[in-house]
């Protein structure tokens, strides 16, 4: 059986890619990033990919709905069919990914978010958690279907608000468990131990996807 | 300085009432239980009240708005102020609380609730929690305000889905930790150790208050 092979989508600096590259160069993640995507030229990502000698690629993406983004849409599908991904993983993606997408890769696309969904969808969260006065933070991995946010939870990590946290220091804490989640969850896809029961994720052989 | 003295309203059994009077008994909490309410009359709660010698109060809540609901509502604030009350506790209260304790008791009343707050308000949570799928549920205890589950959170404690659990399962795990946290938050309040910075509480003397 040849080795489960990702295509990584990040807007930003990438430390998930990061993470994600470490875990599959450790042997942590039985799977190999093909290729990192993003939607902005500078992002921090792809350089870091390159780095690594993993081909990274940029697609600008007009508006979303747009005949544009539709045809950006399809050129990345094109691209991980390309580069025979089976695993699609948003780290840090900014965009809303589109139906050629969800389509191809139906079942194949996982996303991080930085809090306990359902609460706190959105940007923005980890200041939103400190705003609201939360005292359990955390971070989510789970499917991505049409809607932001909102697929079915692989796992999820609690994370404990200090008292003197700033915005900084709580998403740097929750950061830490965004890695450790998504490796893990990755590693469960690629072990073939994951399987959808209506809206519910079940794990072979794990006791608890829950990390405290 | 006189023992700070609690009314806990109950709807059901009072499982957590149990809790807190096990709390002041053993010298956990700071306190002494002073009245026990319910809406209903055949509730647990108030058994488990007299067995302990505290005084048990039903009044019949009509229905939320009323005449009779505010009349009821004049008549509870004034069995409390009788008791010289220094914090409200609700325990599993299922009824709307009305203006007239909202205005004597302001920032003097608590709640419970066996979710994540903001995530899950509302009733039967520990099934929905399920339902949704999530992995890390828990519960909250926070000051109440004139809407259900939203008031400033004090104290919340993470509780990992199993993947075998039932709603039972799930609440009962739960539910230890609601008395754990419940008896902390009672107990912060005792010691003055609680105040509020716009909608954030802020403890004194503690470096956070999320119990993983």
């Amino acid at each position: 059986m040849s080795k489960l092979r990702l295509g990584v989508f990040a807007s930003g600096g990438g430390t998930n890619l990061q993470a994600i590259i470490g875990g599959c160069e450790r042997g942590d993640i039985a799977a190999d990033v093909a290729v990192a995507f993003s939607d902005k030229p500078e992002a921090g990502a792809l350089d870091r990919a390159r780095r690594h000698g993993i081909a990274a690629v940029h697609v600008p993406v007009p508006k979303t709905g747009t005949d544009g983004w539709l045809e950006a849409d399809r050129q990345i599908t094109a691209v991980l069919q390309e580069h025979e991904v089976g695993l699609v993983c948003l780290a840090g993606y900014m965009r809303k990914i589109g139906p050629a997408l969800l389509e191809a890769f139906r079942g194949r696309i996982m996303n991080i978010h930085p809090a306990l969904l359902p609460a706190f969808p959105g940007v923005h969260v980890q200041a939103l958690q400190l705003e609201y006065g939360v005292k359990v933070a955390g971070c989510t991995v789970h499917f991505a279907d049409e809607e932001f946010d909102r697929g079915p939870i692989i796992i999820q990590a609690a994370v404990p608000v200090r008292e003197d946290d700033t915005a900084e220091s709580l998403a740097a804490r929750i950061l830490e468990k965004e890695h450790i989640i998504y490796a893990r969850a990755i590693q469960w896809f690629a072990q073939g131990r994951l399987r959808l029961e209506g809206r519910i994720v079940r794990i072979e052989g794990v006791t608890s996807a829950a990390i405290l």
